[in-house]
């Protein structure tokens, strides 16, 4: 029997037991289905539905458009599920557990990455698919070495090992691996204090450390592109700042990109691409940054779009790993009018708080928040945000200890936007599937059950067994 | 033409604009359409994303089984789809808006029931089927009289009119009309503070007021069903006190019956079911009242499954009509075992924050919490709870200005649910459809479209004009 023989017939599920009924693959006819020969597989890393909801009320209203996920739903170009997101050890997954899932076709224990309890290894979708003769890669605002991309690419016990997977990218030669973690590589973090471009430079790679190196990389050499210490810049402050934009791509350049460099293999592709800063965002209940980085991550999931519309051999997975802090636009007096404060907001909270220093005067902080984003908070409460750099609240993606809780609260009464908290949420999420292989797609999804998907969409012969 | 040709062909679509491309049925073939001779319109009223998530978790959990709604999505055995909850005046809709959307077709101004800005009227659904000969009816764990059992009966400029309303469900005579709101009845809300039950009676409706007297009902007469002053109580402490439970019919207790009396009706039945309490326990931050509220809700979706499963008349929508509150069980330590400490919750904070009264001992609030929801909370906490009972916190439901607030951020530490607020939110809502006519459901739904739709699965040709 030949491979795709097997595949249709779907007796290799009977055998993994993956998609034992009810299965997430549909018992269409073999005439309806469509190979993947590509897949682009979008994560908004920590999107609780509020943060979904709001990027697209922002655009329309701002922009008289919707968001171009919601659009698909619209247009009825997608199917549309929820997925399960939890981990082996909790019903709240992290990112590491989260890319885990999909990326080694089981769930493992939080902060592993591919890494069974008992030691054992579960092998990674892009290792797979590379070996099937696909180009591979990764595009992040995070650092590349990031838990997201790297439960799709590598084996580790822990994800802050993040010099340790940037030396592996090295021996993985994969396609295109683009984001920030310069600290990663230069030696800053690294335990050998070691520069390692040298090493992918020798190895063949092309190294890119700005946008137009970026833009001038070429096909056929492999591609590490490292453009900040660590996450990118939020991509609201990026766009106001004329320094950053012409240093920096945006996730939606790196996707095109991506694309441009991977789609010419005659096998076939396939790119993670993740937006990760919503979830930092989602921590620090950030609105601003949250809303406009979603934004920017919706922008990535229409250039995929673009390439996949008209052809019929592409799979776009778009969906999340986990929500974070379930935000929502809440009523109150006004509500609508609140909302629309965040239409002329110029920076995050990140940068404000980072550049309040606890010293400056009350006058200093209201003229701070005003001309970043268009809100005048009153003397008490710029002096309740003066006292807050005394607690050092912390954080996950809280370095510099800044009080981004009382910010958000205070927040909270001029934009109507309200957070349940500043983690992940167990949520069910949001998960769409366009073009070849989405017909398979049934209501509800577990996370791990992607994997195999993928990888029998694509007729690529490497299921899990679960 | 004849009518069923007329609706076929989609003509009457191209006339109204309802359903012009992209719509929200889709172009199957008339072969593959089925009349929806029957619908159960199934709502939980303020269900967050993470409301729905965390009665799943819970049933998983505790019981070994997931809820009804998501085990449908499991089996693949319904559509599902966003909806978009706005209000005519606001991005945030309230109930009586919410329901007039579907129930007049067109969305109007928050607090009006089927009442436009210029003072005209939108032919309520219920009024619509009535006439086409299908027996009608609401039941509800609130008012009966209250915003969403009235949005789909009356038009009233103001959803506060429930004296009138009660009065207005007289001439209607809909065939049942079930839940609670004793004192719009009773005369001791009512302008005129006349006890109409007599009136009903005259009319010659079976009027109910427990358990029994709702078993004992026949078909062929009307009834009106009022089982309590206000809402019902919470289902979690009706469980737990035998005279509230020999009393007071649950909702699918209500369901059941209201489908038994209605089906037999030759031309078919629509009956609306609505878990009104769980945006009550949203408002409230009250966690376990929420859940189990939610559990209750899907006890009657199961009813009303049970029912259509098998035939091939009867659809089944089941949503919300807006998010609440946004709760969500967050990531903390131990997150699993704080969600487990709600498995043996056996009072709500409503009937805990009634009992406790601001001259009680800290130790008294420790033992009565600990008792009821097997949390032990500190002493100062203890003190923090009574010392709130000063602030007279105000809601749309909290008559008694119990301190939910407080209580509810105490509780976060015990159990990881987070909210992040306490009124509706923006957020796009959870749409299912089961059995004839769920088949032209697309992703993504504006509320008010779920009126024609609702028509034209039906075959009634009323169609409001949008």
């Amino acid at each position: 029997m030949k491979r795709r023989e097997f595949l249709n017939t779907g007796l290799l599920a009977a055998v993994t037991g993956a998609f034992a009924a009810p299965t997430i693959l549909n018992a269409k006819s073999p005439s309806a289905r469509k190979k993947a020969k590509n897949i682009i597989f979008m994560v908004s890393d920590g999107m609780s539905s509020g943060t979904l909801n709001m990027a697209d009320l922002l655009l329309q209203r701002k922009e008289g458009r919707g968001s171009t996920w919601i659009d698909l739903y619209r247009q009825n170009r997608v199917k549309k599920a929820f997925m399960d997101t939890a981990s082996a050890n909790s019903l709240v997954t992290d990112s590491a557990a989260g890319a885990s899932a999909w990326g080694g076709g089981k769930r493992v224990k939080n902060g592993s990455l591919n890494v069974n309890p008992d030691g054992t290894f579960n092998k990674p979708i892009l290792q797979k698919f590379k070996e099937a003769g696909k180009a591979v890669g990764c595009v992040t605002t995070v650092p590349i070495t990031h838990a997201t991309p790297a439960g799709f690419s590598v084996n580790f016990k822990h994800r802050n090992m993040q010099d340790k997977i940037a030396s592996k990218y090295l021996d993985l030669k994969f396609d295109v691996m683009m984001g920030g973690g310069l600290e990663y590589f230069d030696g800053t973090k690294r335990d050998d204090k070691k520069n390692i471009f040298e090493d992918f430079n020798q190895a063949g790679f092309q190294v890119v450390r700005d946008k137009s190196q970026m833009k001038n990389t070429i096909k056929g050499k492999p591609v590490i592109g490292v453009f900040h210490e660590d996450g990118l810049p939020y991509d609201l402050d990026l766009q106001n700042n004329a320094e950053l934009k012409d240093k920096i791509p945006t996730l939606s350049e790196m996707t095109k990109k991506a694309i441009e460099l991977m789609s010419s293999n005659s096998d076939g592709f396939v790119l993670q691409v993740e937006g990760g800063k919503v979830d930092w965002a989602a921590h620090a209940n950030d609105t601003a940054a949250l809303i406009y980085e979603q934004v920017a991550f919706d922008k990535a999931v229409a250039e995929a779009i673009k390439f996949a519309e008209g052809r019929n051999d592409t799979l776009v997975v778009i969906t999340t790993d986990h929500g974070n802090a379930n935000p929502g636009l809440i009523k109150s007096k006004k509500v609508d009018k609140k909302f629309e404060t965040l239409f002329s907001a110029k920076y995050t909270n990140d940068k404000l708080l980072f550049e309040i220093t606890k010293n400056d005067k009350p006058s200093d902080v209201i003229e701070r928040i005003k001309h970043a984003q268009n809100i005048v908070i009153s003397d008490s409460e710029a002096k309740e945000i003066l006292k807050a750099y005394d607690s050092h609240e912390e954080g996950l993606y809280n370095a510099y200890n800044l009080p981004f809780e009382p910010l958000a609260q205070i927040q909270q009464n001029y934009t109507s936007v309200g957070w349940s908290g500043m983690n992940h949420s167990a949520d069910f999420v949001e998960l769409a599937m366009f073009g070849a292989g989405s017909e398979k797609l049934t209501p509800f999804v577990k996370n791990y059950e992607l994997h195999n998907y993928m990888l029998q969409v694509a007729e690529v012969n490497d299921l899990a067994l679960v």
